[in-house]
């Protein structure tokens, strides 16, 4: 099999045989085929796409390119989620405690990463004492004990994915449906789930601009799932603005427990039940939907869900008292104790109107210029750093209410230099906006139900 | 300037600048931009092709990529001739001493290259004595003094185009008319060239298999031509059969000593005065092509362009006696003093009928077997090796006659095998095959000239 015929064959349209996608990706780890040709043929698929077998056989050649988790051990069946990446989403912080309660395990798999804000171990780390240093045996235990414990990724996850994500950054093939799917898909099958639910994130704050493209990577990763096996289903979710309030690390484990607690943001509250629904559906723990989002609901509004997150977080060596105090100091009574920063500034309506927009990924740059995410690998992230939103768009205000709370350890010159920004990026208008749907639609293997209705 | 943008510029179809083809090609050069981004950049350019400013851009930045032949010290217009490539095609050895016998001087790099046969060095070089070492000083004083002279190519001519053909051959873009004109015009032009008369070959033994598609090739070489201040004009000729009889080194060289003495093979006769024709008008030395055509078939038959071509041989060190020989044994009187081969065999028609086709390609591929050609770098020509034909398409034989000589120092058995390749790529039929013309058209600044009447 010639490598430059597999090449030519992709950019003249024809559909490559799993043997040679395998050749490809095989080849190109083990280092017998050279990053040109990959390159090249990564080009190809830019334009001439891949069949649904082609990106099913891709996923599973980078699945099996290394490390492939072994979660048998662990009682019931394993649900993942994934989002495709926003600002602000603190979904899984929610949702790791919310369906352990309801009874389906969570073995979380995490990773640090680069983004305007850490990864969720980053996140979790804003709680004193809590760590993700554990052995796959303990992993398994503490699964099996209090349904949910979270771990480092193994260096050896997907090297095949790695290797073609970097040269894809680098060749301007990164925008590929077939190639972002098999790239989310394979990671997380070689992470052991036995189903997976996707928060595919859409518009200005989104990878994804509209809520088309949404969905056709949507139904490309669930005809991957539905092709090797695993239970795939997909919510289209608004990126539009951020989710809830809280942009930060530090700030994000607040807005969770709060959530936790039931006193969350609407629209945090809302998606994580949706996303909570489906988990709970695919994990064997409700007939549908309807009934899973009651079970769900409950348990956010009889505290067994905060309960949950206590013993998860006291498991991990976190100080799960910090959960209490974050509740007791949003009534007015304590400090708290997570992280804070020593400079806090606000920035305020420079007009009376409506919120028309507020810019997602400008605020998501600004919470990373705060010191709440990694520009680089190097970068240091500062746990008590971030942005505080205090309107939605929609919100009426008057000229000089508080639009947006800035937290730093950064001097006054650069805080304010970022506080002109997060200013920038909020629209006003005269009129009353559309109100904006929160979730577009759900794809499953059934196909396609649009929500546009739904708020 | 970021290479991923420019990368990403084609990708989506937009023109890149002048500084950004510069900027791509002398960073490859430098070592600056990795293979992998350039063979990216190569597949967008396969998909989106190129403007014809960005292909002369294109072209100049190789041309510049390293040495530059200023060959102003030669009187009048340097006019040199391109063929893309067929089989059997001597038309270099016949036009070098009947352009120069007309006053137009040939200052002609070749190479040796790999083919079915040697590049037009290889094939001198049969001829005793013949050598092409001699400083650039010699090179110009030959061409002043006598008209031609033939040099080997600078190593260091268009090294960015060695090095993107290189990357091409293996990633599956060669297939790119922008990319295809461009390499051959840069090569072109570094070697000092004023105006270039080009032979776009096509058919079943041409890389252009259609004449549509070679005349977008021409039409491409000859707008940058055009862009760049060099006169080009474009003969679309056919390689749906050899063109000649010779299809080897001494074997190619004696059909041309022939032609140049006015008794060669109708085609190849035809095709060197069209070309020849062109290039007197290119070099200044007749006004239009028909006083140039009647000054070209003048000096094939007063013995001018046979004697130029002695000078040419003994002034590179050549036996030029040789050439009077060839024309003797041809006239049965004499052995001849060009190498020949040990064995010589037969191929016979199997049965009787007209030659409905003669395919080049396979009788190219069977040269180089019999030892008329490189393989690869290492492999040592047979300068004695190679075919005779005896038949052209549409001529009639009888089962038994001779279609083709084979001329080999293999064994018996090797050049049984390439017999049985021979006999099988040459077709017949009962009905008369149409006759195909031997130029469809002409390509100029003016437009394409259609000739599909012509012969």
């Amino acid at each position: 099999m010639r490598t430059v015929d597999l090449i030519q064959q992709k950019r003249d349209g024809h559909e490559l045989s799993t043997e040679g996608i395998r050749h490809l990706i095989q080849g190109y780890v083990s280092g017998d085929i050279p990053d040109y040709q990959i390159a090249a043929w990564l080009m190809a698929v830019y334009f001439q796409g891949m069949s649904s077998r082609e990106t099913a056989d891709l996923t599973m050649a980078m699945a099996e390119s290394g490390d492939q988790i072994d979660l048998s051990a662990i009682h019931g069946i394993k649900v993942d989620k994934h989002s495709t990446g926003g600002v602000g989403d603190t979904t899984t912080l929610v949702l790791a405690p919310l369906v352990a309660a309801a009874g389906v395990p969570v073995a979380k798999m995490s990773g640090r990463g680069l983004g305007h804000t850490g990864g969720t171990i980053d996140k979790l780390e804003a709680i004193r004492g809590f760590h993700v240093e554990m052995t796959r045996d303990q992993f398994v235990q503490q699964v099996n004990e209090i349904g949910a414990a979270v771990i480092s990724q193994s260096d050896n996850i997907t090297p095949a994915d790695k290797m073609l994500y970097s040269l894809r950054d680098v060749t301007a093939t990164v925008e590929s449906i077939p190639l972002i799917a098999s790239s989310i898909m394979s990671k997380k099958i070689a992470s052991g789930a036995d189903a997976i639910v996707l928060d595919v994130k859409t518009g200005s704050g989104a990878f994804m601009k509209t809520p088309e493209d949404s969905i056709k990577l949507a139904q490309a990763m669930v005809e991957i799932g539905t092709r090797v096996g695993r239970e795939t289903i997909a919510i289209i979710s608004s990126m539009e603005q951020p989710l809830g309030y809280a942009i930060g690390n530090a700030l994000e484990v607040k807005e969770a427990i709060l959530t936790l607690a039931g006193r969350g943001p609407q629209d945090l509250t809302e998606l994580s039940l949706t996303l909570g629904s489906y988990m709970l559906v695919a994990g064997g723990r409700a007939d549908h939907e309807e009934e899973a989002r009651r079970l769900l609901e409950k348990l956010l509004h009889n505290g067994h869900a905060l309960e949950k997150f206590k013993q998860f977080v006291a498991a991990q060596g976190g100080d799960a008292s910090i959960i209490d105090e974050v509740l007791k100091e949003e009534d007015g009574d304590g400090s708290g104790s997570l992280p804070t920063a020593e400079l806090k500034a606000v920035v305020q309506a420079p007009q009376a109107g409506c919120v028309a927009a507020i810019d997602a990924e400008a605020l998501g740059r600004a919470a990373m210029k705060l010191g709440a995410g990694r520009e680089t690998k190097e970068s240091k992230i500062d746990l008590s750093a971030g942005i505080v939103l205090r309107v939605k768009t929609g919100d009426r205000v008057q000229s000089g209410d508080v639009l947006a709370e800035l937290h730093s350890n950064l001097s006054q010159e650069a805080v304010d230099a970022v506080a002109r920004e997060v200013q920038a990026s909020i629209a006003f208008t005269d009129a009353v906006p559309d109100s904006q749907p929160l979730i577009y639609a759900v794809v499953s293997k059934d196909g396609v139900k649009r929500l546009s209705e739904q708020k």
